[in-house]
């Protein structure tokens, strides 16, 4: 039997299967199919099993929060941007595939997930909103970012945006109701900032001293795990994901 | 009483009214609400009225595609694709807002047309893929003319993917049904093709003699009007703009 993420991954691979023209499809399976946790799409995939829903009936939204993500990646390493050659040991898209078809890998990216997490097999319409959102959301704590704004907005957009939408849109496929929904979101935004407040850690570019930084993390993973209080399926895949985020060493 | 064309304006302002961060808004206003004739909203509106609905049904599909029209600009545009300064005789995005911004306020304006487009007061779900399938085949059209692709498929995709999904969106809006769609998708395809020849001829840069240019545009336009048979609403609107469409000089 397949693991859930050896599923995501044949299934971007299938959606990702377009050949016309092919420096473009290329482009877009060098930048979701070399690498990556799928962090967000794991995420996603719990979130309907703590609402008591199958796994299963999360896999398109999964894909398509993992395929909105991808593209945030490829934009962010452009010369214009993060100015990133390498991405995950490898050449990012547009050093491999230049500029203009790294511009148009991550847009067509971004349609792509669009279109993907519209399969979901029911509450589709909300969960299409829910991402939507997300895509806005994650653009405004970038241009936060990149202009040096206000450090909690960044916090809240940049990275924990697609957690949320992540474990909105898994709870929603799950069949969860809006109660489930909440605290979902709770939980998923209190570790999307976690992980950025490790993140900035790991990369030694944390704008609080460490101590502070790391009973900040260790009191949004509580809260997380709090949040879960209440939710009619299993939480233990959810309890266990704060735990290793918090956690990790890279 | 305002224009259905004023109502776009208008709706399309309270759509990009956000203020966090303000150089990202900034710039998504001045990409969308400077200029532009607004063909592709009127063409999903007209196309709500031709099966028989009512246009303002269609306000949120029509400013959808012309949030997304709008964002395919704004990246074509960039330095490192057409490397146009101005745009309709302002600024380009990215020569007003810089490069960075520019490529994130186009990333955003696509999110919040998907984020618009699933407002549609009926069939949502289906007006989110279509715009969705239509985001990914535009881009398709982009690199294959970028790497000097086939030209029918360019003339596919380039241009007649956005008018095809306007039109398929309206009638959806519109509460069309599936016979409906197929002939309004034709209707758009034509006029599509025609828009990107006229375009071409307009631009001096016809790959094809200006009478044979000239000959396939006549040609599209009859198919057009033909393919609009058996409608059950008002279809002059739509008459007219082929028309209007095969004999601009802009």
């Amino acid at each position: 039997m397949p693991t859930m993420t050896e599923r995501v991954n044949a299934l971007l691979a299938e959606l990702l299967g377009g050949s016309c023209p092919a420096v473009l499809f290329d482009a877009m399976r060098h930048a979701v199919l070399v690498g990556g946790k799928r962090i967000r799409p794991q995420l996603c995939m719990a979130a309907a099993e703590a609402v008591g829903g199958r796994m299963e009936d999360a896999l398109y939204p999964a894909c398509a929060i993992e395929l909105l993500h991808s593209y945030t990646l490829v934009h962010d390493d452009l010369p214009a941007m993060d100015n990133d050659a390498v991405r995950r040991g490898a050449p990012s898209v547009w050093a491999k595939y230049g500029e203009a078809n790294a511009i148009l890998a991550g847009d067509a990216l971004q349609a792509l997930a669009f279109r993907t997490a519209v399969r979901a097999p029911r509450n589709a319409e909300r969960i299409a909103a829910a991402i939507a959102e997300a895509g806005v959301g994650v653009v405004q704590g970038q241009v936060a970012d990149l202009a040096g704004g206000d450090a909690d907005f960044i916090l809240r957009h940049k990275t924990a945006d697609l957690f949320v939408a992540a474990a909105e849109m898994g709870a929603l496929a799950g069949g969860g109701n809006d109660d489930d929904v909440a605290r979902l979101r709770e939980y998923a935004l209190s570790i999307g900032i976690a992980f950025q407040l490790e993140d900035d850690l790991l990369d030694g570019d944390s704008p609080n001293p460490a101590g502070d930084a790391r009973r900040a993390i260790d009191e949004l993973t509580a809260a997380a795990v709090a949040a879960l209080d209440g939710l009619p399926g299993d939480v233990a895949p959810l309890v266990a994901m704060a735990e290793r985020l918090a956690e990790r060493k890279s």
